[in-house]
C-alpha cells in the first residue's frame, strides 16, 4: 500500500490502486456467495463522493447495524462491469487512534465552529435586556452540543455540520448592525434574542445519522413543524424564569412569524418591527448561503450549470467576467 | 309609562312613547350644556338595534366607565334631526332585581347552553380512550364557566354568547357520526378529543365586554394566534398527566392542522385521518351556520338581499319556491 | 405442476416453478424467432403485479387484440437477463369453466358491491321527496349495471372495480348523518339526491377495458368533463319528469357546484346549503380513501414511504405507536 | 314650458326651469303629507342622469309598480336642501302617440341593430358546413328579438341595449378574418358557429327591466351560469337536428371553454384550436369595448380621470396627445 | 391678532381667535355672492391639517392658479355649519420677507437632508470601482437638485419632501454593514452603486406640486414604470461612460430586478448575489420607515388603531408595555 | 453506395446499409483505443433524429470543436448492444460544392422566408404614420439578416429557423385585420409598429448555433431580458430619429406591456387599446402555432399523445372524425 494512498479521496482512486483510512460505511449488507461463502456488499462514501466494495469471506462483524458509522477499511480497487468497485481485505470500526477527520468525511462548515460558538455566546452574555438574556442563555445551556453541531437543513442551504450554528452567528452579525441604522424601531436585545432563537426547535424536527447529519424529518417535527416547537420551548423557558408576559409573548412572536407569509409555513405575519425585520435577516442568510454554495461551483463571469430551486429555479450568474 | 313598553325593543318604539327597562349601554359621553349644566350623551342598545339618547341635568354616577354594561332606564322618545332619541330621566347600573334577561340586549345562541355543555360533557366523559379522556376533561374542568359562554367569533359566524360552545357541541355531533362510517381509519376517541380541543385557544384570543361578547383580538391572540394558543396550552396538559408522547403530538397536531391550508392560517397540514376529518367537519359547521344565519333574513325561493363576505362573498339562495 | 401454484401470485413465483391458472393478459405481441418460427411475447398481470413471458412456436389464436382480457395459461417460470420470465406451453381465453375470480386479477372494491347497490337504492326508494326520488330511481335504472361496476376515477383514489358505487354509498351514508345534525338548513332529500347524481356524469366521462378499469378519458369526458355530462343529463332527465323547474335547478346545481372552487373546475361555487354540505361530504369521502388505502402500506406509528400526491403531497402518519 | 326644454336633459336643467317629455320612471313611492294629502315622491332618469322629484296632492294612478317603465311628466326644477328637484304637475304613462326615443333615456348600441343583425344572419346563412349552419339558424330563429334586444352585461361592458348583438357582431367579424390567417388549423364554419353561439345562455342568465336593460341575474343564471345554460341549449338542439356527435360536442365544447381559465368561470380550458381562438376573441372584443367606452370620456393625450375596473383596475391612456 | 397666533396650527385654532402666517394653498375657486360680489372659496393647509375658508369681496390676484403653493394669510375662525371656517381679510403669495418654513406646513424627512446628502456623495466618491463609481457620480451630478428633494412615494412610506434620499441613505448604510458580513460572495461596490441608483427612475415617474410633494404618476411613469426608466437611464449612462459591458449589465440587472417578485413588478428576478441582497434591503427600509410612521402614532404596548394596509394589512404593535 | 441512401433520413436506415450526406455533427469527441489508436466518437442528427456513430483510425481534422456545424460523412450502418451505430469511412465539415440542405437538417419555417420578409417590409414601407414607420424601417435595416434568420424560440413554439419572422408576420396580418374592426380606439400604425417591434429584443437575448438555432440564453437575455432589451433599444432609435416623445413612450410601451400580466413577465400592463390588442394578438400567434405543430402530429379525431406543456398541459383535441 503506497502512503499517498491513506485517507485518499474514493473518487481519485484508480482501478490497481490499493487504499486504507477512515471512510463513511453508507450502506452495508451481508450475503452468501454461490460457493456457499458470507461476504459484505458495502458501500464506502466521503465528501467526494461513493465507491461500493465487497469484503470477500467476511463474516462479521461489521454489518448493517453499522451503516451510517464511519470505519478502517484497506483494500483495492477494481473494474467491474464498468464501474470502479473497493475489493477490501480488511474492515473495522474506526477507533480514537485512527485519528479519522470528520471534515474529510461528512460536508462541515466552512467556519470554525468553535469560534463561532463562543462569538454567539459573547454576544447574548452582554444583551442590554436581562431577561431576555436569561431565556437565551439558558436556553443555550441545555442543548449547546447539540446547537453547535446540528445542520441547519436537510438539503436546500446550512445542510452541513455546524450549519444551524454558522446560520445562527451570520444572523446575529446583521442583527447587531441593522439595529444601529433602525435604533428608533429596534430594540436591539430583542432582535438578537429571536436571531438566537429563531430556528432552536430544529433541535427537536431533525433526526440525525451518527455522525451528525439529517437523516429525516422527526415525528413531533412532521406534526408540529419547528417552528411551533420553537415557539413552545421558548415559551416554556420564559415562564420556568419567571419573566414578565410581554416579552415572553414578544420572543414566542418573534419565532412564530419568522417564515413572514402563510405560503412559507409562518403561524403568524410579523406584528412587531423586531419581528419583521428578523424574517428579512433569515431570507437574507439563506439566499447569500445559496449564492455561497452556488458560486462554489460557478466560474466568475458564467451562469450556474444547474437551476438553483432555492432561488426561483434560475440559472443564477456569478459576476466577474472579462468584458 | 305604559306596562306595554316595558323592555321594548328599542328599534321599536315611536317618538312620543315612554319607555323603561334594561338595556345595554353601548357608549357613554359626560359634556357640559350651552347653560353650563352637566348632561350625558349616550347610545342604548339591544337585539333590535341601538338608539343615541340624552340625559339632561345628569352628573353621574353613570358615564363612560359603564360602557358595555346594562343599565336600567326610564324616559321618553323624541324626534331630533330626522332621527329618533331618547331623553331619558333616570338612568342606573342594573341590579339582580331587575330581572334583565341578557338573551334580549346582546346575541345568544339558539339552543339551551346548559343541555348542549351536558352532551359534550357526556359524550367527553364516556371516551374509550383514557389518555386523551383525562386531557378533556382536565381542560374542561379548568375552563368550564369561559367555555360555555364565549362567543365563537368577533364577526363571522357564532357571534353570540355561548357560540364556541355551540360551534363544539355540533362538531362532537358530527364526530360521533363520522367516526362509524370510516372506522378503518378513524380513531373515535381522537377525533372527538380534537373536536373538543380545537378552538380552545380561542379562551385567549379574545377580549370581551362585560357582556361576554368579544370585544377585540387580545394581545397574544394577535401576537400568536388561537391555534398556537390552543396546541400550547394542551401540549402543557398532556405533559401534566403524563400521557404518552405519541397522544400528546396527536392532540396538538390536531389543534395545529384544524385550519387545513396555510393560505387560512394553519401550523401544519393534515397527516393524519383524524386530523383531515376534523378540518372537515370545522368547515361544515362553520358553513351550516353562515347558511343558518343567513336564511333567518331571507325568504325560500329567494337569493340573500347582500352578498355574504363568509361564503365566497356570493348571493345565497334558500330553496323552497313555489315552482 | 403443483396444486400449490394453481392462480399463484405471479409475484410469488420463483425460477424453476411450473404454474397454472387465470390471469391478465396485459399486453402481447407476436414475432418470429431468428429460427423462423412464430412466437408470442407477452405480459401477464395479476393484483401482485406483472410477469413478462413467451409462448414459443405459437401462431394464434390469442395475440394482441386479446390483451386487456383474462387467459388461461400453464408454464413455466425461468430466470432471462437478472429478471423473472414465464415460458408458457399453453394459452386460451378464460371461460366461465375455469372459475376465474377477477377480484384476484384486477384491483376491487373491499366492500361486497350487491349489498352496497342494495343500501344505495333502499335509501333512494324511500326518499321523502317524490320529485327527487323518482329522478334518482329513474337514473338509477337506466344506468344500474355501469353506475355498479365503475371505478371512481383513473388514479387517486377509488381506481378499483366498483370504485364510484363504494364513493356513492359511503356519501349516502354521510348524507344521512350530516342531515340530521343541520334540520334547520338541510333538505335531506335534496342532500341524498345529490349525493347520488353528483359523479353520475363519470359515466361517459370514462373508456374502460374489458374487465372494467378506467383505460382512458372518453372523448366527451375531456371536451366537457362529467360535472357537465352529469349536470345536462339530470336536467334531462328532469324535463322528461316534469318536475317542478327549482327543483331541477337546485338538483343540476348540486351537481355542477361540487367540486366547490374553481380551481378544483368546478362550474358554480355553492349557492344554497345542500350544495355546500354535499361539496364538504365528498372531499371527505376521497380524503378518508385516501388515507384507507395509505393505511394499508403503512405500519402504526410510521409515516408512509412515499409522499401522497393526493393529499398535499405530504408524508402521512398512522398513529398506534408504541409510545 | 318653453319648447327647448321639451325632453331636455335632465343634467341640464336649472332650478326655476319648467320642462315635460318622455322620461324613465326609476323609483316611485307614495306618501301621505303632515297635511294628511297624498303625494308621489319619485325618481326621473335619461341617459344624462338622475333627477329626484314630488307629485303633491296626487294619490295616482301612477305608482310604484311603474318602476322600470317610461312616463310623461310636466314640471318644473327647485332648489332643495342645496339639490335640484322636480316638482311635477302632471304625471302618466307614456304611449305612442308620445313618440318617446328610448335611447334617449336608457344607454343603446352605438350602431344599427338592424344592420348589426343582418350581417350575422348573413353570415351564418353561408356557413360552409351545413350542421352548424343548421344549429345556429335554428338557435336565432327561435331568439330573435331577444338576442338582438338583450345588453351584453349588466355593468362592466356592453351593458346597454343591442349589446349581446354587437359584441356577437364584432367576433364574428374577427372570426371571418382570423380563420383566413391560420387556415391549417382553423376550420371556419366552427369558428364562427362559437362566435355567435358562445353567449346564447344568456338569453337565460339575465331578468331584465321593462326596457330591456339587465335588472338582475336570473335564477337559473345564479345557480347554474350563461356558460352552462349555453351549451346545454345547444346541446338540446344539436341533438335535436341530430347532427353528428362529434360536431355536438365540439360546438358545447366552445361554449364550455370560451371563458379559458378556471378563475374566470371555464367549464373546461380550450382543447382545440378553434376553442383557444374563440376565447381570446372574445377577450379582445371586451377588451377594446372597455377602451371605447373609457376614451369617450377623456380627452388624447390623457389618463382616464378613474381606474378602470375591468382593464387591471388601471388608469387608462388615450393616444394623441400634442408632444 | 394675538402673536400666539402666529403661524399657529390650523387644527389647533378656535372659533373667535385671529391668526396670520404662511400656509399651503390647498385648493382655491373664485365665486360670486347672492350679492354679485365676488369672492374666493378655499383650503389652506399645514401639517396639522385643512381648514376650509372665505374673501369676502375678493376679485384677486390669488386664485385657482396658485393652489398648491405657500401664500401669508390673515383672518379670524369662526364656526359655520358645525365646522371651523376660515374668514380671512388679507391673503397674498408669500414672498422670502415672510420666512416661511416649509417644514411646518409639509411632510419633511426627520433627518437633515444636507449631511444625508454628504453621507450619500462621501461614499460613492469613495467606491473601490472606480467604474462603477463613475457611473454613481455623473448621475448624482446631473440630478442633485431634485435626488435631494424627491419624496419617496405618492402614498405608503417615505411620502415627504426628500424621502427619496433618506431611502437610498439608509439603505447605503445597510449595504456597507452587510458586505462585511459576506464578503465571499458580495461586491461591495456593485452593492452600493445598485442602492444609490436603485430607485433614480422615481425622478422621471413623479409629477411634483410646487412644494415637492407627488402629486400624481407622470406620463411616462405610467407607462413605463420607474424600474425600467432607471436601468434605461443607467444604462445610457454607462455606455456614454464606456464602462466595460458586464459592469453595464450588473447595474442595469440590479435596477431590473430590485423589486425581486413578478406580483411585485419586478423586471427580472435576481441572478447574482448583489441583487438579490439589494431586494432585501429595500424591503427592510421600507417596512422599518412603515413602523416608524405607525409607531409615532402608537403608544408602547398598544396596537396601532387602524390596519396598516402596507404591512399585511395587519394592526401593528408597539412593543414597550408595562408587564 | 446505394444512391437511394445519399442524404437519407438517419431513423429510416437500417443496420447493413451504407450511406452518405450532409448531416449535422451534433457532438464529437476523441478517444484512445485499447489498441492504442485514436478513433473519433460522434452523433450524427438530421430532422429525422441522431445516430452515434465511431471514425476508427482517425485523429482529425475533424474534432469537438466542429460540434454544431455541417458534415459530409459516408459509412455504413452497424447494430451494438442493441442500438444503431454509424461507422465511418470518411468525413470532412461540408462545402459549398456538396449541396446541402439545411431544412434537411434542422427544422425550419414551414413557409418562404423569402416572402415573408418582403410582406413584412411591404407592410411597414407603407405606414401611414412616418414616425413609427421611421422607426420600424431604421430597426429593420440594422437587423434585416439577423431578424429574418432567428428562430422564435429555443423551445416551446416557433423554434425552427425564421421562426421569428413567421410569428411577426403572422402578427402583423393580424393587426391589418383588426385594426379594421376597431377603428374607433385603433391607431392602425401603432399596432402594427407595435407587432413589428414586440420581439425585437430576442435578437441579442439568445445564443444560436452555428446553424442559426437558439443554442443558450445570452447573459444579457438571462440578466435583463427580451421585453426590457427591445424597449431600450426602440426608445434608442426613436431618441436618434427625433420622434416626438408620445410616440417614443408608446412604442417602448407596446414592447413593455406585450406579455400582459406580471405572471408572465410584463414590465407594466397594457395601458392602451394598441398594446391592449396587440398582447393579444401575440397570444393567438403563439397559440395557434402550437396547434398547428401539435396537429402535424395528431390524427383527426383524436387527442395528442402527449400532454402539450404550452397548451395548459392538457392533451389536445384535433376535429375530424367520422362521427
Amino acid at each position: 500500500m503506497s502512503h499517498e494512498n491513506e485517507n485518499a479521496a474514493l473518487q481519485a482512486l484508480k482501478p490497481g490502486e490499493r487504499f486504507s483510512g477512515c471512510y463513511l460505511l453508507k450502506t452495508a449488507q451481508s450475503g452468501t456467495s454461490t460457493a456457499g461463502k458470507p461476504y459484505l456488499s458495502l458501500r464506502l462514501a466521503d465528501l467526494s463522493g461513493e465507491l461500493p466494495g465487497k469484503v470477500w469471506d467476511y463474516g462479521g462483524p461489521v454489518g448493517a447495524e453499522q451503516a451510517g458509522q464511519i470505519v478502517w477499511v484497506s483494500g483495492r480497487v477494481e473494474r467491474y462491469q464498468n464501474a470502479h468497485q473497493a475489493v477490501l481485505d480488511a474492515i473495522r470500526p474506526a477507533d480514537a487512534d485512527d485519528g479519522c477527520d470528520p471534515a474529510r468525511i461528512v460536508p462541515t462548515a466552512p467556519r470554525d465552529p468553535e469560534r463561532m460558538l463562543a462569538y454567539v455566546e459573547g454576544v447574548l452574555d452582554k444583551l442590554g435586556d436581562l431577561d431576555y438574556r436569561a431565556v437565551c442563555l439558558t436556553v443555550l445551556d441545555r442543548n449547546r452540543e447539540a446547537f453547535a453541531a446540528l445542520p441547519g437543513a436537510k438539503t436546500m442551504h446550512h445542510s452541513f455540520l455546524h450549519g444551524l450554528l454558522m446560520h445562527t452567528a451570520n444572523m446575529i452579525q446583521q442583527a447587531e448592525a441593522l439595529a444601529r441604522i433602525y435604533p428608533e424601531v429596534i430594540d436591539r436585545s430583542l432582535l438578537i434574542a429571536g436571531a438566537f432563537l429563531h430556528d432552536i426547535g430544529k433541535l427537536a424536527e431533525f433526526d440525525t445519522t451518527p455522525l451528525g447529519l439529517v437523516s429525516e424529518y422527526s415525528r413531533e417535527g412532521q406534526l408540529l413543524g419547528h417552528i411551533f416547537l420553537g415557539a413552545e420551548m421558548v415559551g416554556a423557558v420564559a415562564r420556568e424564569l419567571c419573566i414578565p408576559e410581554e416579552k415572553r409573548l414578544l420572543l414566542q412572536h418573534m419565532i412564530a412569524a419568522h417564515h413572514e407569509r402563510p405560503e412559507y409555513g409562518t403561524i403568524v405575519r410579523p406584528r412587531c418591527a423586531e419581528a419583521e425585520l428578523l424574517a428579512n435577516i433569515d431570507m437574507i442568510d439563506s439566499r447569500m448561503e445559496i449564492f455561497r454554495e452556488t458560486y462554489a461551483q460557478t466560474e466568475p463571469g458564467q451562469f450556474s450549470r444547474q437551476r438553483v430551486y432555492a432561488q426561483n429555479n434560475d440559472f443564477l450568474y456569478r459576476p466577474g467576467g472579462k468584458d
